[in-house]
């Protein structure tokens, strides 16, 4: 088998069998296969597309590339989520402690922060002490104990998405569905849930901008995922302004914990429970959505969720006083105010310049090696619908840099649109796909 | 200017400037931009296609990316001819010394064969002592003293187009109209003529089977030659078998002879006559081309060419009796017949089967690096049109190693088809070019 006539085969609009995938991706991951043939097929992949069939082997592949967790060790049924990234999204931080109160096991491995989007494991190092690399028997032993652990992934689960994703992103072939289902969900076969529940964020501040695009991308991450014999289910979510008010990994955390507290902004409860919903029906703990939602509401009454995450923190070195106690968490020192240009309406904000304007800040990675600034952010006071008059407070910058400030100020305030008319509520759960 | 951009604009289907161009051109040539990256522009090309003035732009970059040759030197119409590569083309051999005999000067940079078809520089290398690597100045001293001088191409012609076919022929990115059209023209315009003639080969032996694609691809290099400032011509022939009987470096340049001297098969002298009647309108010899075609017979007739030949084998380190008396190039020792399989006309004959025969037998370089035998070859006996008898002699093998040979026999004897009715006589000259 040679590269070449596989490249040629997709170039053609060939599919690729299940032997050739591998023999390409295994050939890629040690090496065998160079850069330039694996781009060249990319760019054809972009064009020519992979279908249903060709998308599952890839991420098979892609998942066999590497280690893969098992989790059969720990009790219950292990429901994974995952979300395609959006700013201000800090809902697993909000999620995973109500999940777990209610006894369903997380056992979660997180990504970072790239580009505009945040990470949550970046969000969980503003607690002093915590620890985001847990060996494998500690990750265990404390889902089994507590119920909960969420570490880094480790860095050999699926070394071919890592790889192949470092290529498509300077040879602009990123943006393609089956690359980007099969990157995704490959991570997500290789951690070892039963089942993987996706947040798939739509909108200006998605990676999708289009709903139909996410909705396309989502069915084809849930095929795969039933394909592959996991319970699997897609949530598109609206991103056309950031979650919530916090954007900033400290700023967001302190959100979280507000959340937590039964204070957290509507659109972002209503994110998580929906997820959540999803999450207890695929765990068993009860199979009609709206009981499901109630049960998550009381872990929040009851203060259930906020103890688990104050137990989570504490079992993996963090300080439980810094989850209980609320204002422990440092912020950046200048607070700059940004203010409205117009009267009338917000209309838009430009969720993707919001997070530009938390990495000039310092909160935001340019490349994976970027270190970053966790008590820097913006804090948005008027969200789309509010009525605002000129010169009213729309955000608050938080700096530990006066120029940055004044750079991340004027990037909030351009983000900004005003209309006279109110813009109609934003739906915030656009569909559910589970098959 | 970032070629991550580039690529995405080519995905996107835009048009790359000029400026873009030479950018990628100049840094890919340089080590700037990676294969990996070029890679994947080249395949968004071979989708997204090229217009015209990106062609020109490309062909007019990798032109200029290394040394051009000055012919100022040399006295009248340069004109340089070009072949598309066939099996069996000796075209150059006999058309070269016929237009210098009429005094148009012959500068010409020839390539190797590759892959199943021949180069003029390794025919050539068949009379004993001949040197084509003439330093600039001897090359030009020749032309000026006898009219014709051939040499190798320079290692530093069109150095980006040597690097961007290295990367094309194993990313399978080669068959695209502006990158094969871009890459001949690229190094035709750095030759330094005054006008080129292309003979774009069509037929089951050529690079563009459908004579359509090579109607296409002529029309697009006539019009970046005519845009550089050059005229230029194609014209499509046929390369539905071999062109002439002979088939091998040896065989080749003792059938050119014998065309020099009258005896030539009548396609190659059809061919010959065509490519050299526009060679003669553009160098101002005549300006009708029957009566440029006259011309040219009559330095077949008269000797003219024969004896032009002669002296330019002579002038590049040859012995003119090599050319002069027939029978002096050895050609391989063992003469194996190849046998008609059935009763009927030829009808077919896979030409690049043909060529691939001449390749086990030694005769052509599976790499650029190969070394080749140079008195193998196959020599065909029967062509399209021809009446057989079963067991007829179709061809014979010329071998230097019986186990060779008899693969040879075999692939020469599979590339025949018959019928019980006698094809249409075959149009060799299917289209002239100009505009």
């Amino acid at each position: 088998m040679r590269m070449y006539d596989l490249i040629d085969k997709k170039k053609n609009g060939g599919a690729l069998s299940a032997e050739e995938i591998r023999f390409m991706v295994q050939g890629f991951t040690c090496g065998n296969i160079p850069d330039y043939q694996m781009s060249a097929m990319l760019m054809a992949i972009c064009f020519s597309g992979m279908d249903e069939t060709e998308t599952l082997e890839l991420t098979l592949a892609m998942k066999d590339s590497g280690d893969t967790l098992d989790l059969s060790g720990i009790k219950g049924v292990k429901v994974d989520k995952h979300s395609t990234g959006g700013v201000g999204d800090k809902t697993s931080l909000v999620l995973t402690p109500m999940v777990a109160a209610l006894g369903v096991p997380v056992a979660k491995m997180s990504g970072r922060g790239l580009g505009h989007t945040g990470g949550t494991i970046d969000k969980l190092e503003c607690f002093p002490g915590f620890c985001t690399a847990l060996p494998e028997e500690k990750f265990m032993e404390n889902v089994n104990r507590i119920g909960i652990a969420i570490a880094g992934q480790t860095a050999n689960l699926a070394p071919a998405d890592k790889k192949l994703y470092a290529l498509r992103d300077v040879t602009a072939t990123v943006a393609q569905r089956s690359l980007i289902a099969s990157s995704i969900m490959s991570k997500k076969l290789a951690s070892g849930s039963d089942a993987i529940v996706l947040d798939v964020k739509t909108g200006n501040g998605a990676f999708m901008k289009q709903e139909a695009d996410a909705a396309a991308l989502a069915e084809t991450m849930v095929k795969i995922g039933n394909m592959a014999g996991k319970k699997t289910a897609a949530i598109i979510t609206d991103m056309e302004q950031p979650l919530g008010n916090a954007v900033g990994n400290s700023l967001e955390v302190i959100e979280a914990l507000q959340a937590l507290r039964g204070e957290g902004p509507d659109d972002l409860m209503e994110v998580t429970y929906a997820l959540g919903a999803q999450m207890l029906l695929f765990a068993g703990v009860t199979e009609d959505r709206a009981h499901a939602v109630k049960l998550l509401k009381q872990t929040i009454t009851s203060g259930s969720a906020l103890h688990k995450f104050a137990e989570f923190v504490k079992a993996q070195g963090g300080d439980p006083e810094d989850v209980m106690i609320p204002g422990r968490l440092p912020v950046a020192s200048e607070k700059i105010e940004a203010k409205a240009a117009a009267d009338g309406f917000v209309t838009d904000i430009l969720a993707e310049q919001i997070g530009v304007a938390c990495m000039t800040l310092g909160g935001g990675r340019e490349t994976k090696e970027s270190a970053i600034d966790l008590s820097v952010g913006i804090c948005l006071k008027k969200k789309i619908g509010a009525p605002v008059s000129r010169g009213d407070v729309i955000a608050e910058i938080y700096a530990n840099d006066k120029t940055r400030g004044a750079d991340a100020k004027k990037l909030v305030e351009d983000a900004y649109r005003y209309g006279e008319i109110a813009p109609e509520k934003r739906q915030m759960i656009r569909k559910i796909i589970t098959e």
